[in-house]
């Protein structure tokens, strides 16, 4: 879809040999489309100010720019209310704040936390430290053959000691789905709090947690066409109420005397200090492009497109395809028999292919699969078959080069 | 100097009766002049992507950006190394961090916390929070009958117990500035670690933090021209190796398995997940701006502009000025009797002059001045002495009205 490519500036500015940049690096990060560099833009050049208590314009301009992109983002979540949609810094942000506020006062000696082999770092780190720091286990829910998450595996782990399951929607490393609707009623069985970690989620499928039925769930605004700085954490009403506030501070509360604070009502009540006013409003500006082009659209094309890699790629020898036959979204990753995957992606970068290579923050995952790191490819909308075949071709080439 | 504020884009496009914006609420936040749009604009269109581990061009230019933008911090704030120099999301998540990897794990029972009585809530509310959970005790430092900070009754406040002093470099609601180099060095005494809250500081003196000796600062970008959701958090290196860190994700990790998690050296181990890449470039261009125009030249015109302030509102009756004659910078708070602030400043709205009313997020201090809120105005170098004029006038006018 050229019309949609063209709302991308970068690909007119960054060209090698004359060719835009082939972007396959978008589990990494998404560029961005001029809406969304404009709406921060005129944002500060035309009504900024503080939110919160300013009387004046345009404080009030900023204020309701802040607030619409709350509803936005509502909408877009599938949330019932505003007051589950927390602003924060970006899905890592989320995971530790919600450990920190929910997790850590909740958990004690001999508790369990249950993550998957799949996790990113961000999903499993902050998990696995609050465990070491309380005498509780964290459990790895292992991966079956074809590179999905075992269910039967995860039935069998869940018991009343579990107090948290935090897992992926989507494998960063992978492309592998998880079925967060199955996950979830089986988790819920037992009272487990569900923490759904949503980094790869919002250019792959229509998000609505109420349908998912998830406790907590978090995405970050920049894998998602917007700002980077800017993140969502969702929570059910019933549990950021009765949490204790993600940070202390200004606008997050009611009266502060030296002897106790009184907290503000919710979603202030977890949003402590200035929130980063133009990231949300550039985020708004992304989830609007994502409407017009719709979620599903979006989500189809980059499947489509790793569907046909995983195809054109088949042909080359020596190449391996991880998750090959899983269900997979937009996220593809092998390795070339004697080539370090490194040297693969330099390579890439000469031709103006830029894809990323190695263990992709999921360490657990890359020591299950037994090898170093892989190379990965991961696709947008404004990705191509072309791009799949130029790709393909220098594949051929790196081979000639170093085999 | 008009070239400066032409600078500003949002003086030209928000214009009240013809007349644009008279903004006096920098203490809030400030305007954004047109580089710090264009450097974020620039990235986002021109070389785009995420750090860290990326291979290929932009990832590498986008590291480079990111990276110089840290340098440049560093030099701002004189800091030894750029290991010494953290991006947070600004002052509030700044001090929340610290709280949570510094002072909590080193918290007894019986211990104590000392801030002063001027003390912002996001550098109040973490500190009292943190003490409450671990039955320690907020102590708080009074200011004197000219609201300085009482620096005899702090000496007998300053024990062995005592495990940090946090305190502001000046009152965000009076504008009075305080003797850091004094403070800190009388807590060191006592090996009392010691906590600057800068935010108001970067536009109104040359920071050193070597100079200064504190171990801990921190400042918003958004208050120093910069975009929001980025700050800094400055931390002497010993005391930043030694903590655990600021949060857990991707990105501040070496190695992770299922039994344990090894760190990445500094400034990395405290930076976990996708950084506000373009904040800290804004906060970079930002900072270019300050030096082109001098940073003590910003201070000393917003200082001048708070004196001619004083001399111009001394002139009506029943206007109460606080801190008149404390050492103060570029904020001035005053009430006039029988007007409730929030019509004094909704009235001002309707002129085309923003100023904030209420409390300034400093309770414990509006609680001693036994007052409810008060009006604020605060200055920088956009602001000039025709505009304290219409002030002047209007509040006359809001005399006559009210009265």
């Amino acid at each position: 879809m050229p019309w949609i490519k063209s709302e991308f500036p970068i690909f007119e500015t960054a060209r090698k040999e004359g060719r835009p940049l082939i972007f396959l690096d978008n589990a990494s990060t998404t560029q961005k489309p001029q809406c969304v560099i404009d709406a921060i833009a005129g944002f500060y050049a035309g009504y900024y100010a503080n939110v919160g208590r300013g009387l004046y314009w345009p404080a009030t301009a900023a204020s309701s720019g802040y607030d619409q992109a709350r509803e936005k983002v509502r909408v877009f979540i599938g949330a019932s209310s505003k007051k589950e949609v927390i602003f924060t810094s970006g899905t890592t942000d989320a995971v530790n704040k919600v450990v920190n506020s929910f997790l850590l006062p909740r958990l004690e000696q001999g508790d369990e936390v249950l993550v998957s082999e799949m996790e990113h770092h961000s999903n499993f780190v902050p998990w696995q430290h609050a465990c070491q720091s309380k005498g509780a286990q964290l459990k790895v829910i292992p991966l079956d053959a074809g590179l999905n998450l075992d269910l039967s595996k995860l039935a069998s782990m869940l018991t009343d000691k579990v107090k948290v399951l935090a897992v992926t929607a989507i494998s960063n490393t992978l492309g592998v789905k998880n079925d967060l609707k199955k996950i979830i009623k089986l988790a819920h069985q037992y009272n487990i709090k569900v923490f759904v970690d949503a980094a790869q989620l919002p250019l792959s499928a229509k998000i609505n947690v109420q349908n998912m039925g998830c406790d907590f769930l978090a995405f970050s605004g920049h894998k998602a066409f917007g700002p980077t700085g800017i993140g969502v954490l969702y929570g059910k009403q019933v549990l950021l109420e009765n949490m204790s506030p993600l940070a202390y501070g200004g606008g997050m509360v009611q009266q502060v005397t030296i002897d106790k604070t009184i907290m503000a009502d919710l979603p202030t009540k977890h949003e402590a200090g200035t929130p980063n006013i133009a990231g949300a409003i550039g985020l708004a500006a992304a989830i609007d492009f994502i409407n017009l082009v719709g979620v599903e659209e979006i989500g189809k094309h980059s499947a489509e497109l790793r569907k046909y890699a995983v195809e054109r790629l088949s042909e080359i020898e020596g190449l391996t395809l991880f998750a090959k036959d899983a269900k997979t979204t937009a996220i593809l990753s092998f390795t070339i028999e004697g080539i370090h995957p490194h040297d693969i992606a330099a390579f890439l970068t000469e031709k103006g292919i830029a894809v990323r290579a190695g263990h992709h923050c999921t360490h657990p995952l890359t020591h299950k699969l037994d090898i170093g790191g892989t190379v990965r490819v991961s696709f947008n909308i404004y990705n191509s078959e072309e791009e799949v075949d130029f790709l393909k071709n220098t594949l051929d080439e790196i081979k000639s080069f170093f085999l």
